[in-house]
């Protein structure tokens, strides 16, 4: 297959049962955020769900996707409006690709447009505009987008049934642009949103708002072409992540990205350290302030919309790791490590943070300070290293934010459950409540194969205690590579855990998709379950394996228990009866103040057991 | 094949990486104790690590495995040595096995034996033995089991370097016989073991041991056979599960449970009136006392080791299940709720509990008190039908122990995060600190398919509150029966969410397994980390996946990241640095008092970042 035929290979077309919307806010008309509707079948007498769709163009009816023209540029005029600087844009370079041969060269997605850069003087970055009062159209984006569309009225009488304990965080009922630029302006929350990212749909990343996922992707050395990857991208959105990390090394680096971002709809992030490694020829030692400076600039021109920055591993920090089971797990950490030990000198990152704040503001990158010193097993979490790190990345928001930048701070990692809640209260002590972006944490360290699922635990329960992002964790964590499966399996584990912090945190909108699954459980409306669940079609092949024919899709019963021990079912009979019985009751009762009673009274509080009665 | 074909079919043979071995306590060197070892590279130069194993003799190095013999009785003398009466039994009747047809009737295990019955005024059950300050050979054997059959001195050690958050649970660091009695006997826990159950090697359930589960089993209506029911026991014993409940239904129920129990190690509970409503042809409205009863006595006969009974379902709180979203979802519970509809009545095992107190300590079978209301859906959850119900569970607690029983409680079911704290706290005080046993809890509703995962998230979170077993939860849950995959895929998600409970509890063995793969993974022993992990196979072919050559498990870097950018590979280079390092530094601070420190002091206190520095 040549580079051109592999180009229409990706994944398009509707998730199965659900039809793609765009729906604009009261304001302004012209601002199109998307969203999917599960239509449910008409005995539900409901209208169709709707929910937040990270999906893009690739799952519109008709999709017309062409790699190579890429996707739609809904942010241009937006961006055009704010008067940047046209730049000519540095040239490629040989080892931008890794030296990678001509006849081994991936193209550049011709779908390049002008490099845009911000000028001295004016506003450029989200945390600029919000600080100054503005909101920008990506704060009426997100503001409509988190409402799942719907306007107050409607949002304000869905919360009242929503409870939670949400530590402090503060979610309102209905989210303003007005809401969104103070959650910007306070730092606490960022709109990962290069200006030379046109084709991105904008999204909310902050612990007063929906809980966040994260999926990497990356070339593997040898197979990987530029559709390839863009598939990845596509398969990992389709499924709900909401921002995709590149952490491609090796040849062709710069010309893959090129077609990801073109055709991106979401943040896309990563670490400029890899690319500038494979500069200097993989040797950390060789590592400076030029190759790092220069590939900010490379990957913030191509419209990177977030880069982790792992400035918080200083030179004095290293020994604190030399004890450790597991030593430095990071990758970026462990090349700043190198780099540190070999030349016996403060970190080149730590030293140049004001200058990569200057170049990262011009394109509003935003930051991901990197947490190169996270544990890597339970015995190191929550060590001296980890949190002198942490501190590190606390003061270096604030010079972020001094500059004008956005900021979120990555964190661990392993940690067992008891420590995790020590993780959360600390790092928003120490970075002034920015956003928290974890990997994991991993609660054990015995069951590599299962890491998405020992990971699912941390992340579900961090994510209540305030995380704002989750990185997902494969099942080939710690293994391997994960193939196509394995990335669906992380992301939809990481949509279940990130959902289930929703739940926990009292989000007003978070109980609609649970209650109208379950209530489609409880009716037998089976096919509304596959469809309102977080994968459609493994429920509906799960189910197939055992009551394959169509007509048990509308039977009232399933394979666990069989027509006659269907528990649904008699709950259906005693619901009817109940009604029946509560009439009479409640007819007995004009009649009767006291005696014998039939039915304890139980309210609020659970009546005596048996002794008592 | 023919049934007698069929029964040599069990999976047999050691685990990958493990040796099954026995160990006795010092004071009883007639007690043998099973345990994993697994042998670690001896560039390790650790010893094998030993593990805890439920997988009985089928993972022996030379299994020889007849179903139709049963396997050893181990338990026997003790048994015999207490002197109970033999009975002639109750006769196998037709109803028994669902009037299974003589060409389609699976035989009766041949493997049979007296039956046990205790005598009016004697002592039967762990409980009494525990009340009188009586140590039974059962508690002896558990107490060895918990201790990972290290001794006194050893376990100190370990315990040493743990630490946790038990929310009041008093785990000691070695656990003694007499430790265990007075938990059984404070009703804090409990050793499931029919007096008919000899083959049993005891495990004890309370939340001063180690996190239990349970994986079910069941034949489904047309094409189980006696092995393959075994098999399935079998599989879900090997990777763990330390009780199986056979959730059987229609034919042959009768003697397929004979060759469940006659090849079980692992304590084997039931739900009767499962049966009971097969021998009333499937409608509810006809249970009655009578066949429930005679139920019970069959069942117990056989030596199931603990029986779910649904005593808690009364007429008064079915009321409150008609406005849930989900009504009623436990089987049991459906099958009580419509019969105290259908007759208009209290229910009769409700009315009977002192009588099957009667029957249920004559064989020391232990109480599962069901929740039949437990709240199928987030919306439900924490209602006051699930909590009226739980009272009246800590009410018939306190019934069964005063009449010599067992107890342990069964709990939810759906329930968001922040809500499952409360189940606990509220079962603790409601039943006296009786072990707690639940299913899950599933932490959101909207992901078929993935049942498994949230499910694991509310249960490790509710072990490490202080629940004593977690009942698993297929990936199938909801939408179909659970094959062999899936069996194995519950089993491991369940160890892990169990391992991660004992983890943050603080247990003082529970990190040894985690710093051993840590360390192998650190050191790139492959192989080691393979064995080390809860499924050794999974992991090998997840490695082999993408780097499948044998060279490449001893490679000292791995797919994820390729030799040139291996964070484990730097950190040992860092760790020798270090080394050296730390060796320069205090040589210099033996001359230099002051001046300008190149490594920043850094204690348990994080020091000041870069603006403070």
């Amino acid at each position: 297959m040549t580079i051109q035929q592999k180009l229409h290979s990706v994944t398009s077309g509707p998730i199965t049962g659900s039809r793609k919307i765009y729906s604009a806010p009261r304001e302004r008309s012209d601002i199109l955020v998307p969203f999917r509707e599960i239509a449910l079948h008409p005995t539900a007498k409901e209208p169709p769900l709707r929910v937040y769709d990270t999906s893009g163009p690739y799952t519109e009816e008709n999709a017309r996707i062409d790699l190579a023209v890429g996707l739609p540029e809904r942010r241009a005029a937006w961006i055009a409006a704010r008067g940047f600087a046209n730049a000519a844009g540095r040239a490629v370079r040989p080892e931008d690709n890794g030296f990678a041969p001509a006849d081994r060269l991936v193209p550049l997605c011709p779908a390049a447009h002008e490099i845009n850069v911000g000028r001295d003087g004016q506003m450029i970055t989200q945390y600029e505009f919000a600080r100054a009062g503005i909101i920008t159209e990506e704060m009426i984006y997100v503001a409509h987008r988190e409402n799942l569309g719907r306007g107050a009225a409607h949002a304000q009488a869905a919360a009242l049934r929503a409870d939670g304990e949400n530590f402090g965080a503060a979610m309102p009922e209905f989210v303003t642009p007005e809401f969104v630029r103070s959650e910007i302006a306070a730092g606490r929350a960022i709109i990962p949103a290069n200006i030379n990212h046109p084709e991105l749909e904008p999204v909310i990343i902050g612990r007063n708002f929906l809980v966040k996922i994260n999926a990497n992707i990356g070339n593997s050395a040898v197979t990987s072409s530029a559709a390839e990857e863009v598939e990845k991208l596509v398969w990992a959105i389709r499924w709900g992540a909401d921002t995709v990390m590149d952490l491609s090394t090796g040849r062709n680096i710069h010309n893959i990205r090129s077609w990801i971002l073109r055709n991106s709809p979401v943040p896309i992030g990563t670490v400029p350290i890899y690319q500038a490694l494979e500069k200097v020829g993989g040797d950390a030692a060789k590592l400076d302030w030029e190759v790092f400076k220069d590939t900010l600039i490379e990957q913030a021109e191509q419209g990177v919309d977030y880069f982790t920055i792992h400035a918080g591993v200083r030179l004095s920090y290293i020994p604190l790791t030399a004890r450790r089971v597991t030593g430095i797990v990071s990758r970026g950490g462990s090349i700043m490590a190198h780099w540190c030990l070999s030349h016996h000198r403060e970190s080149f990152i730590y030293e140049h943070f004001d200058d990569i704040c200057d170049i990262m503001r011009k394109y509003d990158v935003s930051f991901s300070l990197g947490d190169g010193l996270r544990p890597g097993s339970n015995a190191d979490a929550n060590d001296a290293a980890q949190f002198a790190e942490l501190e590190t990345l606390g003061a270096l928001t604030k010079t972020a934010w001094a500059k004008g930048c956005q900021v979120m701070i990555e964190g661990p990692g392993h940690v067992p459950m008891h420590k995790i809640k020590a993780n959360m209260d600390k790092q928003l002590a120490a970075c002034g409540e920015a956003p928290f972006y974890t990997l994991g944490p991993l609660t054990t360290d015995i069951a590599p194969g299962y890491d998405h699922i020992t990971s699912a635990i941390g992340a579900a329960m961090i994510g209540w205690f305030g995380t704002a992002m989750l990185c997902y964790v494969t099942p080939k964590e710690h293994l391997g590579l994960p193939n196509r499966d394995d990335v669906k399996n992380g992301v939809i584990t990481y949509k279940l855990a990130a959902h289930a912090a929703d739940l926990a945190k009292g989000h007003p909108l978070a109980r609609l998709r649970d209650d109208a699954i379950s209530r489609a459980r409880f009716e037998f409306r089976w096919e509304d379950q596959f469809n309102l669940s977080l994968d459609p079609d493994t429920a509906r092949d799960f189910h197939d394996e055992t009551l394959p024919k169509e007509a048990h899709k509308t039977a009232h019963f399933c394979s666990m228990c069989g027509p006659k021990f269907c528990s649904m079912k008699i709950s259906h009979d005693i619901r009817e009866e109940a009604d029946r019985l509560a009439g009479l009751e409640a007819q007995k009762a004009l009649f009767q103040e006291s005696g014998n009673q039939l039915y304890m009274p139980v309210g609020a509080d659970a009546p005596e057991g048996r002794d008592g009665a």
